[in-house]
C-alpha cells in the first residue's frame, strides 16, 4: 500500500487523476492535515477574551480545528449566554469556508439570491467576527469571537489575539 | 485564595488586568450576579397576563433569570401554542443582548446585512415583546410577553407589568 | 350534520377580574374547548387530499386540533416528502395564530420588519395553504395542505374540503 | 369552587359506530373537553413550589393542558436548571398517559421488557412526581414536580397543592 | 381486491455480481419497489383507530411506506399526545427493520447486550404496535399502533385492519 | 445500459376516481416506483467528486432516493464540512420538489412573497447544486453537489456527471 | 422596593414564608448568587487538560458557571470529538444536582428504578468526572472531564485541578 | 513561530511540558495529523456493501475521518432507513474512542454500571459493526456497517473491506 504525505489544502489533485478500476489500489490511503495544536487555541481563545475585556467588551470567543470542532472556548464573566453560540458559529463558518465571516457577510447583503446560505447549516452564521487561522499558507483552524457592541469589535479582538500568539 | 464580591455588571474589569501567568493565584475566584428572585418572578408573568387579559389578549408571559433560562412562565386559557416559544426567545433575546428586543428588531429592519442576527441561536428572537429587568443598574433577568395583536401591545403589558411589580 | 354548542374561546375573561390574592378559590377550575372531532378530522383530511388529486396534484393534507398536534394526517402517493411537514405547520401556525396562513404570508412581504416571525417557532410556516376550522364562532382546529403548484392551490383543496365535509 | 360540568372523556364512542361511508355527515363536527383554567394551573404551580420550600426543596413545579403544553411554570431561586425539563415532562407523561409516573415508574422497574417506553419521545419521563389532575372524572391537565431529594417528596409536594387548591 | 404485481425486495442481487470497473454501464440504472397505496395506507389507519375504538382504547394509527416517512395518521379524539409519535416509530421500526416490533422487543428483553439499539435512532421504538405490510412477498411499508393498554393490544387492531382491507 | 421499465410518477390518478364508501376494496393496494439503483447513485456520486476535483474544487456529492434518503454520499479530501449537509439538503429538495435547486432558488430571489419557504423544512436548501435525475420520465432520485466556489459550479460537476454515468 | 443579599444556596427560605396575596411588594426583587469568575475557570479547566496530559490522558475538560452554560472549555490534541459532549454534560449534572456525577452513577447502578434520570435531560450524564466546584460552601459552578481511560481517572484530574487552582 | 510535524496519535505529549506562562510562544502552533483519503474511503464504504451483498445482506456502509465526520456513505437498495444513522454512529463511536464497537458492546453488558455512556452523545452507538482503521500505528479514520442481521456480520463485511482494499 502506498502513502504520500500531502501538504493539506495545497496538494495536486492526485485523486482525480486515479484510474476509477483500480484507484483502491494506487492513490494514497491517506492524506495529511495540519491542524492549530491544543496550547495555541487555549493561548488564542484566552488573548482574544483579554483583547475585548481590555476595551470593555464580555464576549465569548472559540477555537476550532479544520473539522471546525471546538478546541478551545472561553466566555467573560457577563458575556451574554448566546455568545457561546454565536462564537462558535462564525469561527465553524470561517474554517469551513475557508474566509472572514465578514466577507461572507457581505457576499450575502450585496447578493439577495444568497440568502438562503443562511439555512445551509445549523453550524454557520454569517456575521463579522469569524476569522480562519492560516500556517504555512494552510487554514489550521479558525477564531470566532461574539459579544463585542458591533461585528468590526469582534473582529479586531480575533486580529489582535492572532498578531499576539502566532 | 482572594474572592471580591462584584456588583454584577458594572465591575471593572479586573480579569484582563491580571497577569497571565499566574492569574489563577490573584484573580477573584468567584464573581457575584444579581438576578431577580422567583418571587418577583411569578409577580411579574401574572402580573403581566393579567394586564394583557384585562385588553382582551390572550399571551404567554415567561421571565428569565441572567443565564436566560426560565423562572415563571403563565399562559392565558386561549393563547395559541407558539406563544410559550415566543414569549421565551423575547425574554432570552433581552437578557443575553441587554436590550429591548424592539429596539433589535429595528436594528435588523434598518441594517438589513444584520439578518443573519436571526439565525445565531434557536433561543433569539427579534420581535417587539421582551424587555431587560434592571434593578440598581444591573440586568437581572428580562420578561417577554407573545400573543397580543402586535409587538407593541405585548410591549405595554410587560412595561406595566414591571411598574406595577418592582 | 349533528354539532355540539360550546362556548370556548368566546367566554368572556373571568380570569382577569378574579382578585389576585384569591383567585385559587373563586374562578372556575377549568375552562372548556371544542375540538374538532376525529372523524371529521379524517373526513377533511381525505377530502383534501381527493380535492388536490382530482386536479392532478399531490399532496399532502394535515388536520390539527386546538394545541396544533395532528389529528390526521394523509399523503398522495408522489406527493414530496416535505409535504408532511409543510403542511403540518401550516395547520399549526393556522390554529395557533387564528388566521390563513395567506394573510401572514402577505403580512410579512409588506412588512419586511416582521420577518423574524419566521423564525419564532419551528412549527410555524407562512405560506399560504393553512385555514382555521370554525364552528359556532370557535377555531375548533386547523387544515393545512402542501404539494400543489402554488399556495393558492392548496387553499382551493383546503376551502374545497372544508365546503364538503363540514 | 365552581366548575363548568363538562362531558369530555366520558363521552360515548359516537365515531365507532359510524359507518364509514357516510361518517363525515353524520358524526359529530366537535367533542368537548375542559382542561384546568390558566388562572388555577398558575395557583397549583405557585402551591406546589411553596410546598417544597417550606420542606427546604428547591424545585420547579409545571402545570400542563390537556394536549400536554405548559399553563403554568414556576422555579425557586436554588433549583436546578434541569428542573425545568424534569417537571415539565412529568406533567406531560401523566397527563398523555393519564397515570401518576409513579405507577409508571414501577411498571418499567419490574417488567424490563417494557423499558423502550423511555425511548418513546423525549417528552417522556419514568420518575415519580407528575400526577393528572381530575375534575368530574376527567383528566383536565397534569402537574410534575422536579427538584426535590426524592421523587415521593415531589410526590408530597403536587399532591399538597391539589388539595389546598383544588 | 385488485393489486399490482411488482418485484422488488424479491430481485435478486444484480449489484454485487456486477464487476467493479464498469458497474456504472452495465448493472441496472434504476430497481423498482413496490409501496402501500396511500388510499389504502388511509384505509388501514382509520380500519385500525375503528377496531380500537370498539373495545374502548383511544388511540392513533400510522401507516409508513418503504422509507419509513407517513402516508397516513389517524388519532382517536382522546388519544394522548406521545401516540402521535409511539404509533408513527412503532410503524417505523417495523418497516426498517422488516419485523414485528414485538420480536425486537423480545430480543432486547432476552439479550440485554442488545439495548443499544434503542439508542440508534430517534425513529426507532421497540414495543409491540409496529408490524410490516407484506404483499406478495414484498414489505410494502408498515402499521404502527400506539395507546391501547397493552403492547399486544395495539397489536389486535393492526392485525385486524390489515385483515379487514388488504 | 440496462433498465427495467416502470410506471411510477405518470400513473393515472386512480385513487381519486375511486369512490369513498368503498375504496379500499377496489382501489390498488400498492403503488410501485423506480428508483436509482444503489450501484448507478454510488457512480453519480463518485463521478460528480472527479469532475469538481478536476477543476480544482473539493466538494461533497450526495445523492438521495425517492423519498430523500441517502443513496451515496462522497467527500473530498478538503471539503468544508458544511458540504456534507448542503450537498445533501440540495439533493433533498430537488428530488421533493422535483425541480433543478437553481429554479427554486431564482423563484425565491424575484418573489420575495416566497421567502417562508426556506423556513418550511430542516432537509430544503434553495440554493444551486441540486438537479433530479429523471430516467424514462420518472424522477428516480436527485443529486447534490456543495463546496465549488459557485452554485453554478456545483451544478456542472452534477450534469457532467449525469451525462457520464447514466 | 426591597432587596436583599442573600448568601445564595444557604438562604433561609424568605419566600415561602411571604403571604400569597402580597409577596410581590414584600418579598426582595433579587437574590444574589456566587459564580465561579472567568479566569479562574480557564485556570481550572487549563490545569485539568495539563494534570490529564502528565499520565497521558487526551481529555476534554469544561467549566460551567451555576446555570449550567460553558463558561470554559479545552480539549486536547488527540481528543476525541465525544469528549466535548461528554465533560460538558457531566459539569452539567455536577451543577445542576449539586453532587459529584461519581455519586450519581452508583445511585443509577444500584438503585435501577432510578434509571429513567438518563432520559431527563440531554445535557445529563450520570458518568464518573463532573465535580461541582464549592467555595464558601456555595456551589458556584462544575468542572467535568471527560477522555480518560476510566472515569475515576477523570476525577483524579478534576480533584487535581480544583486543588492547584482554587 | 516553531512548528513541529507530529505523528499523530503517538506524539509524545509535548503540550503537557510547556510552561504555562509562555507556552503560546514555546509550543508548536500546529500538530499534524493522518487521514484516510477519500479514494480509500469511497473504495472502503463500496467493498463493505459489496462484501455484504454477496452474503445477501442489504447494509450501509460509512467511512468517517478523524473528526467523526462522515468522508463516505453508500447504501445497499433494499437496505433500511436506519441503516444510515446506525453505520454513521458505529463509525463515530470506533473513531472518537479508537477501539471497535464490539468492544465497547460487551464492557457496557457486563458493567451495567457503564449503561450511561449510551446516552453521552446522539452520535455514539455501542453495537459491533464499527471499526478503526489504523495505518503506521495512527487511527486514520472509521468504517461502520449497519444491516446485516447480527452484529458480527456486519463486522465481517467490514473487516474483508478492510483487508481487501488498504
Amino acid at each position: 500500500m502506498k502513502r504520500l504525505t500531502l501538504a493539506a489544502f495545497t496538494s495536486s489533485l492526485i485523486f482525480s487523476t486515479t484510474s476509477f478500476g483500480s484507484f483502491a489500489n494506487e492513490a494514497p490511503a491517506t492524506s495529511s492535515f495540519s491542524q492549530i495544536s491544543s496550547s495555541s487555541a487555549f493561548s488564542l481563545a484566552h488573548e482574544a477574551v483579554k483583547q475585548c475585556e481590555a476595551k470593555g467588551y464580555n464576549v465569548t470567543a472559540t477555537v476550532v480545528g479544520v473539522s471546525g470542532n471546538v478546541i478551545a472556548q472561553l466566555r467573560s464573566d457577563n458575556a451574554g449566554t448566546h455568545t457561546l453560540d454565536s462564537s462558535r458559529q462564525k469561527a465553524f463558518t470561517a474554517m469551513s469556508m475557508k474566509q472572514p465571516t465578514a466577507n461572507l457577510m457581505k457576499l450575502i447583503a450585496e447578493k439577495p439570491i444568497m440568502q438562503p446560505l443562511q439555512t445551509m447549516d445549523d453550524n454557520l452564521l454569517f456575521l463579522a467576527g469569524g476569522m480562519p487561522i492560516t500556517i504555512n499558507n494552510a487554514v489550521v483552524g479558525a477564531i470566532g469571537v461574539g459579544g463585542a457592541p458591533g461585528g468590526h469589535l469582534d473582529v479586531e479582538c480575533a486580529d489582535a489575539a492572532i498578531k499576539a500568539v502566532l
